[in-house]
């Protein structure tokens, strides 16, 4: 057999590590001290900062601003972005520790930084000149400038190659966009906007198809440029979620990201956010399954804490389990990922099975809990009700079952 | 943020992995180059040896005896035990994936393999004498000598405490084993078997309770020992499934295993075999995914590959989910019981997550087979008929759910 | 083989019908001309009055009083108690099809008439005297006055034998409440409230058990007795829930429900309700899928409506097919109801069934309806959340399971 | 409200009906007792003659042909066809339990009968000459004359509009068959076939489409007739699976079925087997139930019988659920079709649901009798193995999905 030696010592956990307290499969073994390090200290604030108050602005319907500037002192904005643009410089597996934390707090937390880092920040730091990056990366690490990411527009949710929205080029080389985008987190305050258009250059009259789209970079106090939030949400309350309408919306030539184009462009960006969800969901998880243990540790019915009774202890194996698993998958992402050897396939796998999970773990966290678990002053609710928006967005759960099918068979079967 | 280096460059991935063709989440980048070879060179002796014949002698309900001496020669007994004892003293990764491709196989064959190794040799290595391991592992390791493991009895099959074998020690130390024991692989062909028995000390009347537990070696050819084969399965039928009658058999003082002590001892076998299923079992449900794949890209049913279908599509993705996530929680678990820091709660959690999964995957591929998939000439069937018996044995999914439920709660659930 | 004709025509469908547009199970030829008059009449009023404004209802957290009394004009309350009381006289399946029918409109809504009818209405009918009967059984039919039912206290949610609330008869056989109930629907608006305590007759000090439990009419003007709404709900928030306080609330001696005696009483209720829910959950079901349903028709991704695609057909197969199986059971045990010959345990298996499949149908619907599945302005999520609560209460679908689990092996499992 | 009476006092249980022993859903209640005495005494055929020898048949993989006579007797074949052929003549719902009690012994007993009757009787009873009725149908009713159906072919499993057999009438109006069919239930052992073929009249010579298809009756001994036997199933042991292979089988000019055209024929035939087969599966679903239920109250592990377990009774829980659920299903299909009010999508759902939730039942009984359900005796095994087949044939459960989603949403998703 063979005795050669992997280059890396390849996948060996820490040795000294026995599980710590609730780590019952010894995930930690998995991750360096650094990254343990990072772990803990966004898990602080959100235990500080977060949980005390999300239940209120989740049922009022707000996003905690105030919480923004802290968040950019923690570094958590494009935090796997280089330092030299003020970001924190970690590594992927960081960076998924990070967005695991935000959600389990509340996945609307976990959104805002999902896209103000992988859907504003990094188009920007991916396709944008020097002279972008170096004026908008700084602020938007600090949460001084906020931004949202126009991709998605009403017809056209799971299709984006269907996309209406125009830039025009205009004979002096500046743009005029029109279009309307829809689903837009963070679209009411944010500062800046990453927008998607079909281009058509000067001269040309005929829309094109999906490899004739680029990238703008639009402050949302541009003429034309108007958001409004969308009402009515039962899920991800405490997030801001709005339409853009762009109506003659006159840009600057070095409005465009000079190296975005085509549709691969913005599917790179929602590769980035899609693997933070795959983190981000997990957190979510975890605060179910935690919410969930610990009350069934304290609640007792027929004499015996609930959590003595067969059919909650198979509930709670069965939320473990999957959370694990997730977790392992993550990582497993966040190692390939760091050493460049991820598909976007393999980001559609861990997205569509954490989030599924998730929503699973929640809805049965809710359960355990009986009467209490409909009340926001547990998070069970909020994050089965959160779940279903994470569950649907950027890539909903079948279309990623028909981009694994497609990796499998080879065929695609979307249509 | 602490920028510490943690002592081992844990987790690393190899860099130059892109995925292999069909490794869509690039598993193997998760596994040295010496663990691949490890699982390449069984994987060939599976495809040659084993999945020619293995049908027919699944419908004939024969074990194939002719393929134990080549198994010897690759090492495949006992394999992580020490060289100085004739084994190949690879890892435990490298041991589970030796599982997995031997129950792509058959699980019977896996089941032989788990016997001989995890539950005759691990307690012979672990409990006993240096002159019995001198003795007995050498044989063993080249399959010359076949062992069995004696410890579930008719009523006691997942409460191994009520156990009712007594061994009663004479006068001059020798003892007398009276008992029964059921569901025992390779029991009609075992050379060697270890027996575990209460023991009742020489001057003692009263059998005491699980403490007294011990193991001994019995050959098969100690007058009164007698196995019977267990008649009708319809699982497991390429693997020799007995009952052990044990009536006034008298054991030398030496039988005894030194070392063994309480019902502990047999449970760290238990533990080191439900290792090995825990691979074993996604190798059931890789040759079922393969073979799923393999038909739905050649059969065609309206005027299409089947696999072009929305509807198989899904079902191969979950099923590839699946196996992705069951081979990362293989791969934990073997690191970290490479450095010593698993319980035996983990090995709990991956024996049945991965069982059940793989029953799962191995119904959805025969369902996908269409008719095909019940006759013996493909594997998918006979995998999920196998699959009952692995998801029984060597504690029920519903005995491990609640080891979970204990290790998460705090409180015993069983009675 | 046997030739007699059963007594009555069992079981016959009307002949005449083909299946209605959308009815795909023909299961309106299970029922007969009247009962389907019933049921379309109460649809009506939820197309016209509660669907146009039962979202704004729901995002506001506001019970919708306005409707009262023209659900009282309909006969919705307690509509299978007899016209003598000033109530409707129909059917268990004419009242269940109500219950189906509010439903469709919202959990809370069919809510606020269980606990009318089936709570309070149906105590004072089953346990009162004939002057409480003439009292308040009218005023209740028409929805002048509004009752409650405080049963669930805060420690003993599935358990209430172990009630603590006590009713203390005085020398001059008056009654002194004190206590306190907790998720109580109407609590905060009824004017009479059913209150179950356990009594301690005059000269005895110690509390008794189970068997002293009796109902008391309390009106809630009396002196010591107070609501407390519940905050926070993410779920059944078109409905109120409250905390009961009772603090020394004096009650004369003929607040007592004469015929009332033991824990069987109460449960009797819940029986009752529970049968309506077993009804009103396939109404919140209904309504999911023939949003799904028509959402499919009209939503066009990939240049086709979605339900063109496979995904989205097993979805609406699925949920059609269990509509149509919960259907036939409230059916079946709506006939046996009204024939006397039905069980507490098969409405168990009813309610148990019912609820937990449109919480499942709810789900898969509103991940159908992608994005827009998130809006009050759909129906699909608010019935989800609104089903937490339905799985909950009545006895959660963990105590049905034991519930069934006993009738099945003789053995009780609750503790 | 209206108060018109229905013209059949519609769905009305037997009044005097306390729920039977184990009919925890009073089930009974909905049938007639001419009804039950004809499942009576299929039931104790089957308890006296199939399950004291099935388990042996089933391994040694033969059809237990001793019973045929006394199946005829019985009246099993045919059961729902007139008198005057010599059939009993009973309505769809006694028929529907005569399928449920032969499969409560063995899927493949009952697919015996289902293709006598509803594949070969029924053809040639709904298709056939006044001749040919009067030739076959007595003799078929005692079993004296054994038939197999001929639609499927190797390649076009589910999509029988593909056939490739074809019947080539030659000038003296007499017919030359050549194809191959496959599946064939009774193949080796029919004394008549019913074959389908696409015609080929006099004087043309390209093949038509599906509008061609008729039916033939063709004696199994007509030269050219050959019929092999399929090897290697791991299902449905105890039936004969064959091969069919057409070779120049000549055919005089009247061995048409005069009154079939088209594929709209044989399609008939499989709405009158498959809506035996919903009866059938939930016979074998109730079998597994039964022995699951007396296991886990004779089992006793850790002191106390299995049943008594929150987990075991859990999984009775709702197997009973599911098994009460498709009996509506069945039932209320039969009323429909004793009506003429039912439609072919009404008998896929119920196919597809009954054979689904029989898998599941069959599946976790198995593990519910732990290692002992993996032996030929007990049952479960053996119909979780069987119930396999049911699922592919008949339509595929995938094929009746898309049946289903098309009856809802009028989109057809099979291409």
């Amino acid at each position: 057999m063979a005795t050669e030696i992997a280059p890396h010592e390849s996948y060996l956990p820490s040795p000294q590590l026995t599980p710590r307290e609730g780590d019952l499969f010894n995930i930690d073994a998995g991750l360096t001290e650094e990254e343990r390090a990072v772990r803990d200290s966004v898990r602080r604030f959100v235990d500080e900062k977060v949980l005390p108050i999300i239940g209120k602005h989740y049922v009022e319907g707000t996003f905690p601003k105030h919480l923004i500037a802290e968040m950019g002192e923690l570094g958590v904005f494009g935090a796997n972005l280089p330092e030299e643009y003020g970001c924190a410089g970690l590594n992927n597996v960081q960076y998924g520790l990070i967005m695991q934390e935000l959600e389990r707090g509340d996945s609307g937390i976990r959104s805002f930084a999902s896209v103000q880092g992988a859907l504003v920040m990094y188009p920007i730091y991916a396709f944008g000149s020097e002279e972008q990056k170096r004026h908008w990366l700084p602020k938007m690490a600090t949460g001084e400038v906020i931004g949202c990411f126009g991709l998605t527009e009403p017809d056209y949710g799971s299709n984006p190659a269907g996309m209406i929205t125009v830039a025009r080029e205009q004979a002096d080389g500046s743009w005029v966009l029109n279009g309307a985008k829809m689903w837009i987190t963070n679209g009411s305050q944010a500062h800046v906007s990453v927008v998607w258009a079909k281009t058509v250059r000067h001269g040309e009259t005929e829309v094109g198809d999906e490899r004739t789209i680029r990238g703008f970079v639009v402050p949302t106090d541009t003429p034309g440029f108007r958001a409004r939030d969308q009402k009515g949400k039962l899920s991800l309350r405490a997030s801001d979620t709005s339409e853009l309408i762009l109506e003659d919306v006159k840009l600057p030539a070095d409005a465009i990201l000079p190296k975005s184009g085509g549709l691969k462009s913005p599917l790179m960006c929602l590769t980035q956010a899609r693997y933070g969800i795959s983190w981000g969901a997990l957190g979510a998880a975890i605060a179910c399954f935690e919410e969930a243990v610990s009350y069934s540790k304290n609640r007792v019915m027929f004499d015996k804490p609930i959590g003595a009774f067969q059919i909650q202890q198979v509930r709670l194996a069965d939320m473990l389990t999957e959370i694990v698993k997730g977790q392992l998958l993550s990582l497993h992402l966040g190692r390939c990922k760091d050493l460049g050897t991820f598909t976007p396939q393999m980001v559609s796998l861990a997205k569509r099975n954490n989030v599924n999970i998730a929503t699973d773990i929640a809805r049965e966290a809710r359960r355990l809990l009986g009467g209490n678990g409909i009340l926001a002053e547990y998070a069970s609710m909020r994050h089965m009700a959160n779940l279903e928006s994470v569950y649907t967005y950027e890539g909903t759960h079948d279309v990623h079952s028909l981009i694994l099918g497609q990796a499998i068979t080879g065929h695609s079967a979307f249509k």
